[in-house]
């Protein structure tokens, strides 16, 4: 356990919250990483199943939804330095299935598919001028892995000023330590923590209001 | 300890190597995060004390050299999520010795000072812009913390496209276990890790072919 | 006059419109761009002076507000390429009269001075975080120069998927030919054109709507 | 003409030459753009068949090339103020033949193909990290439209501290008074100008001179 009296010493650890806006964010469930034998494991399965409820909330409530793929281009012309950390990415090409987003989880027309070549869904991407487009304030973090994706784009989604949730058992991870200890992380600095229960119940709240002030 | 095994099949773990032009990152060693009774503790100190002889190496050997500060505006006016987050940011303005660089690494004529609000040294800063002018190619990353402002600039640099060295004594957090955890997932993902000691070697060496070359 | 029949046929010039959450932005109308030796000329000096109605409407009705400065390091070490272009940039320091808000535009507190080096107040700046972070959906631009720092501003304000609003006599070129080309390009690609007069008229109706609406 | 006696107060219009490293940027010349039925019209048409030799010099020579392509999601979920201004826009999904670079300039495998939604060709794009890779110091702008996305993409060059040529009879409008204006604001502003000619003479030198260093 992480001594927490230099924490409190910094604030750190203080709830941002949630604004009155939120959008559902799912990152890199697709079925490369979602086989174990690929780029998954660990506890990224029963994320999946759960993010399977929470992203059905999401569409009865009206939330925009975005997900996130690994692209790279067929001749591998855009292939970087990422590429060079970890050379099985290149093969994640337009067409191979271990790019596609689990059908579990199939995006639904005027939902936005993001190709990203980086760990975080912002970079290099439209996300942001799309969350902006949609009057989002508050992104709901979902995905894999804890410790790499997701985390990279619950730190741009805090420097892009949104409000930002990670829902804990809707990530996983090919490895319960870095799990662990990216959530603690993410709590300390940059997110809130809550459970997939949890944050249903927190959507169907925000969204009555909304309907009231209408 | 992890279990690697998941790691290897997803071909995570390789090296990303140097290139040809390296520059100096120093991240966040302000007085207030040198200090353990505000945002620092843990082995904070030690680390800056080997940058103080990294940097003087760096500059020996022409380098760029980078510092970032945590600047706001005196009346708050850009504080955002990560001031709910963490709200003695805000006490962080251009005129606070907090914000300042430590008197021991103090920033050289030429040397560029990047103020920044969000974790990452390059976000919302001149920094990529900089390292293109000055024909970067590797990133020597130091600073504070490891588990944040150091590793969300580790991500950008990646993202970016840089060859990234974290210099393992010459980051530092407030505690160990994040700094541990986060050295775990940058040399897994994102950068290839040496000591003071060995990057000193390197970049001499890097300097000697250069200057056989010119 | 340009023949509109290939923008007719590309669909060009449409209206975007207005949303509900205005902000207005106050680009380069510093001492140095309103003195005809320096950097200003034209059309600044009266752009300047409509838009001290305009600003004086936008604190009234209760709007976000945002001055952009061009600011570089005392030594220079952040100047790049836009200072081979034109060198007198460099000169502008944090301390120069020349980089300040003429004192008719002073900045209230709250009000966020953005400090850039590069012609778009978006690049390399946090204008787009606290944009996010303010909820804001549609940005009044004014400033100068229209050919330069404004027509860079608009042309980021649209691709962050902000609805543009380029008020005609609050933005301001040192040649009158720019500043009419450039005002052509931006309302058949990126922003719709209104008046000083029309610009407050429409804020007070928006505003009218958003108080009935809570 | 405009009068250049302000342009020269405000040290405007100097050169910012040419770096080692050239690649060649072709922006949208698309089946689209080549169409004056469509986005095109003007000298597009002209300048396409100068960029075939300047292409052809190009790969001889073994610059990193990049073209753009404007392509939206089929179902438009990544439609946003853009597609308000020119609704044409949509149709430019990855299948539409309109979307796809002209055959004359097809690119080569190892080029890299940006798909973008917005004006410039940095934007929510990887062409930042991809120069950055290929160690780019100096972008040849070519493509269409003058005043539109060349336009941004060299403000963006810029902000980037690349130094930019644009070649002037590579570039082109679907009308000739933006063309001009364009070119002359950024002449003042952001780039310089040079003819195919001249611009294929300056790589050869280039070369020559990289060669006799290696």
């Amino acid at each position: 356990m992480v001594d927490l009296d230099a924490y409190r010493k910094a604030t750190l650890g203080n709830s941002s919250g949630w604004g009155r806006r939120p959008a559902l964010l799912v990152v890199d469930f697709t079925n490369g990483f979602n086989d174990p034998e690929k780029f998954g494991g660990g506890n990224i399965g029963p994320a999946i199943g759960r993010t399977v409820d929470l992203l059905a909330a999401a569409r009865r409530l009206g939330l925009p939804v975005a997900f996130t793929r690994v692209v790279y281009a067929d001749d591998g012309a855009d292939a970087g330095i990422f590429c060079l950390k970890a050379p099985a990415l290149r093969s994640l090409t337009e067409n191979n299935p271990d790019s596609h987003v689990v059908p579990e989880l199939a995006p639904a027309p005027g939902e936005y598919v993001v190709r990203k070549q980086m760990p975080s869904a912002f970079f290099g991407t439209g996300l942001h001028s799309w969350l902006t487009y949609k009057g989002v304030d508050t992104i709901l973090h979902t995905g894999c892995t804890t410790s790499g994706c997701v985390r990279a784009s619950v730190i741009d989604g805090l420097s892009h000023n949104y409000r930002n949730i990670v829902v804990t058992d809707c990530v996983g991870d090919r490895a319960l330590e870095p799990h662990e200890a990216n959530l603690f992380d993410m709590e300390q600095k940059y997110a809130d923590l809550v459970t997939c229960d949890k944050a249903i119940g927190a959507l169907e709240q925000i969204q009555g209001k909304t309907r009231a002030a209408e």
